[in-house]
């Protein structure tokens, strides 16, 4: 067993509530947002904190209507893995540098959740042309923009 | 200052050397690869090892050479960050699960590295159709198969 350990510390939270999404980051954090301007989608990286406790978890049974029988964690974007971190695409609908907030239009993040990183969304690092998926997963949406009205409630067979 | 802190742990290490590229994953997380195959890419979530210390830088010089003079970490894909964690999108070559060895063609990531997470990258969820980019960075390759034969020499002006 590696018992290397790091730290991460939050750099501000996701707010999903009545006044919509949005990215809020604190105050020390701010000035590294600087720059941001012009980019239309951002990586964030956000700490899954409802999911700390299941870090043991390695296999799931069929997430998805038409998986294997039993899938390994690292083959699902499921909330519950080793490392409890979330890798989400967001649109970036406007930034205030002051009050450090970033508007999207939607996250499946909780209200609350810890954001540990952001980064642009840079086509030559993140856009992949020749896209090759199992067939279990082949049918779902070729791009972030269509995956809002895709209908999912089919494709979830347990819930996690 | 927000004083929470969580911790995250190896789950394998980056191998860069003479026998290539690979991912070697710890025998104990082995198992959550299974149904890895069939995915063409594979998000890595990593530890910048060597850029511990760094973390209070939020700003730098103009790392690029049509970038503005200063620019926010969070604007960059610098490997200083408040949280040295790296996002990078490779190619699977072959997964060896007995011997828990994912082959890549290629990665930026020092020969040691460790790794954190491994997410298989889901267009649905990583691909974006229209993308947005501020000017200094407008004319970088549109896809992540373009980078590799880009001239990258002339757009780093302050060495990291």
């Amino acid at each position: 067993m590696d018992t290397k350990t790091f730290t991460v510390n939050p750099i501000g939270y996701v707010r999903a509530g009545e006044e919509g999404f949005y990215l809020e980051i604190a105050p020390e954090y701010r000035p590294a947002l600087k720059g941001l301007e012009g980019f239309g989608h951002l990586n964030v990286l956000w700490w899954l904190h409802l999911y700390d406790e299941y870090r043991e978890v390695l296999e799931c049974d069929q997430p998805y209507r038409l998986a294997p029988a039993k899938l390994g964690i690292f083959a699902t974007r499921s909330p519950v893995r080793p490392n409890p971190i979330a890798l989400t695409t967001v649109a970036v609908l406007s930034i205030d540098h002051e009050r450090g907030i970033i508007r999207i239009p939607y996250t499946d993040a909780e209200d609350g959740s810890p954001i540990l990183d952001l980064k642009p969304y840079h086509p030559c690092e993140d856009r992949v042309r020749d896209v090759a998926l199992p067939d279990w997963c082949a049918h779902w949406p070729q791009w972030v923009e269509d995956a809002a009205t895709f209908d999912w409630s089919a494709e979830f067979v347990n819930a996690q």
